[in-house]
């Protein structure tokens, strides 16, 4: 056995050491945990009511904040044009038929607006609605005049993209419907938004962006056209008793309303919804920051957060999951450009028929309104994020439908030539 | 505390209560057990590997036995053409336009086919050959011969439905593939049948039958297409190699094959099967008959067995359940009295231009050839159980592709007679 003696100053060495290693083990967890919580409301005092800068919201809740500077890794806008070359025809005559790109994220609400064609925001103040957080509070502001100004007006005072007080009151972080036109839609329903649950709002606070939309005649009020129902027949239904058309196709004589992103409408009712499932449960899953558990504010495909937004409850493992779904997306893929492409055909025959003197004007009119129909339906399909999968079997009904009528329409076309020239 | 003395007397009398009672309590325990199990095989003996009649096995297999009896209560056929009126023109010039039934009990399978309209099993002896346990052997016995024989030549020898035998190994009680067809199938496909697992052949003894199929021309050999794959286009592709008409539409005039019940091949890919489920994962669920859990074979819809089929993995409750399947099923069949609609005017149409002297040829047999895939597209969801509920997506998709290829046909039908006339 080693019996050495030490001395005072070997003890002392010891002492100071371990003390620096102590110290610097205590800062650094210190560190750590400071850096992977939110802070204290109490700490920093309330966020204004009218704050719409997220980065302000961001020092209350950096974890949050830190999951919605993501959205900036989300670099991607792809045309539509490049997978779906039919959108162009079927479009013609708006300005979708000039420009039209995939989404990409959240935070690049305004740089891409100002960088689209103009085209695509001829109708005015409205077409800012959601792209910014700044926008109820001008809402507010101008009131309905709002709708009627330039798109310059409004967007020309928009600095901050959508961000926390889209869907956050500030006081209470409780989620917060701030678009007038949701609540008015549910108002006309008979429905009082203020009633929903929470996980109700954890969906509908997405329906305030991700619903389709029209901007009424003169007044331009945006609004939802869900009086009969959310489901692609019963909007339709809706625009046909107003007799309301957005644009007259140009080729075929036919007047047309867009389908804008109708995920909501086409979630509703779906296996997921009906199983309790809402947007956030898929779209903005749990993730672990340090040791804090925070909901995603990086709003993007689930998969690519399967692992967090689906293996929670199916277990079969990412491969599988993923397989899943890019099969029911092929399938509505192959489906829809059927469909698109028989649109095409219809409105072709349209064109000839229309430019065809005599034409058989009554068998014409049962054409363009074969038409409509038709490209209602695939529109419903095409512009809905998600290839189908929000809802498969309701996607690949629609497009079903799409097809028929739009046979119908270029059949009704061609009656309308050869019926009078024969 | 009570003293009272008893005498011998009141002790014999006790004494013998008991013994009675406790008698009486082994005697209904023992009942109840015996009643409730199955027998073990040392006490029968080995069950003859010739034994087609399912009443002697079920002497071994009583709990079983009880179960595959509840097939009797199976017992309604109602016409397809009550609920899909376009099935009789789709298939003028078969049997299948005289009567076609919906499915029944297993145990009608004799009882049915002998009742059915004479045209429907005008191939002959092969037409039997779902129909029956003693079918393996009489295959064996005949060899190819079997298959050009008559009708009646095999099915005058025939008095045991579809029975264990079909699926089962008398001796070890293993599943069993006793159909040649599938074996042959397997082995076109280099697939060697035996190495499947016990969950593949939980599905393989099910595609002994629950499968498209055709007579191969002159040998009449039940045959599977499945050389090129098993899906709708794949089988398809197959017959258009062989140019392989089954029949010929007496006023379409187009070459067409004839689709059954292809429930297996629909299944396979489907996100159930992915997951790794069988058909007896569904339809052969399990249930608790006294203390013995057996799995029965009792085959029908798992919407009546929704708590043993599906509850076991589904947590949502059975009507919730129901309403899922439903909805699939409806939208399913909403889109195929579209595609059937379509289909029907499609011949319609070739049937005018048919009749149209100087009628263009070329346009003609094109409108043809879109006339014969779109009705292979719709027969394969139409004939195949479960209203597309084995496979949603893709059963839609065929479905589109359906309607599509109608439209074709209908419309170069029209341009065949149309371009000629003017």
């Amino acid at each position: 056995m080693d019996n050495k003696t030490y001395s005072r100053k070997h003890l002392g060495i010891a002492v100071v050491t371990t003390t620096i290693l102590a110290a610097v083990m205590f800062a650094g967890a210190f560190f750590f945990v400071t850096h992977n919580q939110e802070p204290r409301r109490e700490q920093l005092g309330e966020i204004a009511a009218n704050e719409t800068d997220p980065a302000v919201w961001g020092n209350y809740y950096p974890l949050h904040y830190q999951t919605y500077q993501e959205n900036f890794n989300n670099t991607e806008k792809p045309s539509h044009f490049e997978t779906k070359p039919y959108m162009k025809p079927l479009y013609a005559g708006l300005g979708f038929a000039n420009e039209f790109n995939e989404p990409r994220g959240h935070v690049y609400t305004l740089e891409d607006i100002r960088e689209i064609d103009p085209s695509r925001y001829k109708t005015g103040a409205a077409c800012n609605t959601c792209k910014s957080s700044q926008i109820p509070g001008l809402i507010e502001k101008y009131g309905d005049k709002y709708y009627t100004m330039s798109f310059e007006e409004i967007n020309s005072q928009l600095k901050d993209p959508i961000a926390c007080l889209n869907c956050h009151d500030p006081k209470t972080m409780e989620l917060k419907i701030t678009q007038p036109a949701l609540i008015q839609a549910f108002e006309r329903q008979g429905k009082d938004i203020t009633k929903a649950t929470r996980q109700e709002m954890r969906s509908l606070v997405c329906a305030q962006c991700h619903v389709t939309y029209y901007f009424k005649p003169e007044s331009k009020i945006l609004t939802f056209p869900w009086d009969n129902g959310i489901k692609a027949d019963e909007i339709l239904a809706y625009f046909d008793e107003d007799n309301f058309s957005e644009w007259k196709h140009p080729d075929a004589g036919t007047g047309l309303v867009k389908v804008r992103h109708a995920e909501y409408e086409t979630f509703m009712g779906s296996t997921h919804q009906t199983a309790g499932l809402a947007c956030a449960d898929c779209h903005m899953p749990y993730v672990k920051i340090g040791n804090t558990k925070v909901s995603s504010h990086n709003w993007t495909s689930p998969l690519k957060t399967i692992d967090q937004s689906c293996a929670v409850c199916h277990r079969e493992g990412s491969e599988w999951l993923t397989a899943r779904v890019k099969d029911t997306q092929e399938k509505t893929k192959e489906v829809q450009d059927l469909a698109g492409e028989a649109v095409v055909q219809a409105i072709n025959e349209l064109k000839t028929a229309g430019e065809t003197p005599g034409v058989n004007a009554e068998l014409l009119a049962q054409a363009q309104e074969m038409h409509r129909k038709g490209q209602w339906y695939l529109d419903y399909v095409m512009v809905t994020n998600g290839y189908g999968f929000h809802n498969p079997a309701e996607s690949l009904n629609n497009l079903g439908k799409a097809i028929d009528y739009a046979h119908q329409a270029r059949q009704l076309a061609k009656d309308a030539r050869v019926k009078t020239s024969e």
